[in-house]
């Protein structure tokens, strides 16, 4: 690794041996459905309470990874998991009982990307001969807890995202069949001073021209080289920010860019204003429609981006504007 | 590294070539004053809010560990950092300015040897040449989020802790002179049930148990190799229940065994009951006093298990228990 660099490219690329995405009732009304390895009938799953039916979503979608690979927990040496619960609850309660060894991860929605980072890293080290990276979002503990109660009825505007209900988890091998990670390229916490928590397309996007271009750069590598260069949850206005934005760093990516934000939703069908957000939604996105199209030879280079808004409340109280974080993972098979 | 192994060996230990402690006013009228690298005389560091002055406190300690080595945050190639803040804002305000590669953790009060397992991990296995690792808390900005209003005046149990206000921050590389990473023991979430938010100490202790005897057992190492097995913030309860539970795993550790949360207040006289808590507990004395003691010889070999309590105010509201992990880190010179 050069002084300045970014990225990590891997001499022996761990590969993703499996993955599972379970997903909410709305989520799986949407285009990825066929995708998605269940989906639930009742958002709160059985649960008392909406932050414990979160964790049951990641529990449940850590079992089926683990279920597709024929894996136990006592194989797995690590388990890198976060989520946007204050504390990440989803992930400790959800996960208390697998008895992995555990890394808990706050990147907001970035959580993803961050936890295949962190995975492939320790995987392609030779430190861990099975790790499983996870995350979740639930629409019902989001709004709540950084917005308003979920009875108020307050308009959403324009710019505003659906938090998606839905876990995504892979687990990661050094050798095995399956999609590699080849590269990934760690972010830098980027704010641009925006202070509008209904817009968190603008406040990320600088993050993730940030990420993408320096991959650009450590790698030597072009747009073109990937079948897809996919974002987390910039939704429609974020999306069109940094398409347009990256254009000045000199890479023109618009002919390959998606965002699962704008994918998972039929955004002008399902009231979802500028799109899907939350960790849950790059999370079971990549883990349901991007690795199976990697597995069906629908895609055979992706470039991972997601996102994550630093914030919290009390800062957006008092002033502060939104820091923000991307990280990229690239998967080839 | 074997199935249902718990720790990593390094074949190369990655060196901690400097380290810096920022504490607050009270901490720094404590027994370890002499050890930090700078005491603040006022605990809002200037700032408008307690939550700012916390962010502050890390991007201190970070600056000061990078001054110590004569080092620029252009040489780091990741940043390893998270706390106690609802959504880790002290690590992501304080430190967004820094323009370093970003990993945002929550590990709770485990934080410092979280950050400092995955920063050994990834420098180890030669991916960063330069890794730093920071943690923080803030007595106010805990009091206030986990507890109740500053100046609200309840009654404090003789078992609950006080949140140590205080950063440390660790700067790793593959080479150099300094104290090495020897090995690193991560933790599994275990949850006996503890639902008593003012006995953290009881909450931890049996993750502390879980992991010092899940590493004795993976290194084949006994407790009398090290001359000091440091536990972070279990106080006065959580130490008796851990010296005394893990005797039946077959380790006797009450002859090394000490405890971050009662090194840093003197008990008796400052007023802290059963003794200091929080991410800074643990930060503050390894990067300050055990640091210093690596360097100086008074340590040649410390076993550091730092603890964190991972549950919210909303899932302790709705009646849930308190997970908790610990994560080991070996240090010898």
């Amino acid at each position: 690794m050069r002084k300045g660099d970014q990225t990590v490219v891997f001499d022996a690329p761990p590969v993703i041996i499996s993955a599972a995405a379970v997903a909410g009732k709305m989520e799986g009304e949407g285009p990825l459905a066929n995708d998605f390895d269940m989906i639930v009938s009742d958002d709160k799953m059985g649960e008392e309470s909406w932050d414990m039916a979160e964790a049951k979503l990641q529990e449940t979608a850590v079992e089926l990874a683990l279920k597709k690979a024929g894996a136990d927990p006592e194989d797995i040496n690590y388990l890198f998991a976060g989520d946007l619960q204050n504390q990440c609850a989803a992930a400790h309660y959800g996960l208390r009982d697998t008895g992995i060894p555990f890394f808990g991860l706050y990147g907001a929605c970035s959580t993803m990307t961050e936890s295949l980072s962190l995975g492939a890293m320790v995987t392609g080290a030779g430190f861990s001969a099975k790790t499983l990276c996870a995350t979740s979002s639930h629409f019902c503990t989001a709004e709540k807890q950084f917005r308003t109660p979920l009875n108020y009825g307050g308009q959403r505007t324009p710019s505003s995202q659906w938090t998606v209900t839905a876990s995504g988890a892979a687990l990661l091998a050094p050798r095995g069949n399956g999609p590699r990670i080849t590269s990934v390229t760690t972010g830098r916490i980027i704010d641009r001073g925006v202070t509008d928590a209904n817009n968190m397309g603008a406040a990320m996007a600088p993050a993730a021209i940030d990420t993408i271009a320096a991959h650009f750069r450590d790698t030597g590598l072009r747009p073109e080289y990937y079948d897809l260069i996919l974002t987390g949850d910039l939704g429609i206005v974020g999306s069109a920010i940094l398409c347009e934005l990256i254009m000045e760093e000199g890479f023109d990516i618009s002919a390959v860019h998606n965002d699962c934000g704008k994918m998972i939703f039929n955004i002008d069908e399902q009231d979802v204003h500028a799109g899907g957000s939350g960790c849950g939604c790059c999370a079971s996105v990549l883990c349901g429609s991007i690795y199976n199209g990697l597995c069906g030879g629908k895609y055979k280079r992706v470039l991972v981006t997601a996102t994550g808004a630093l914030m919290n409340t009390v800062a957006l109280g008092q002033g502060e504007s939104i820091p923000a974080i991307a990280h990229a993972v690239a998967i080839e098979i």
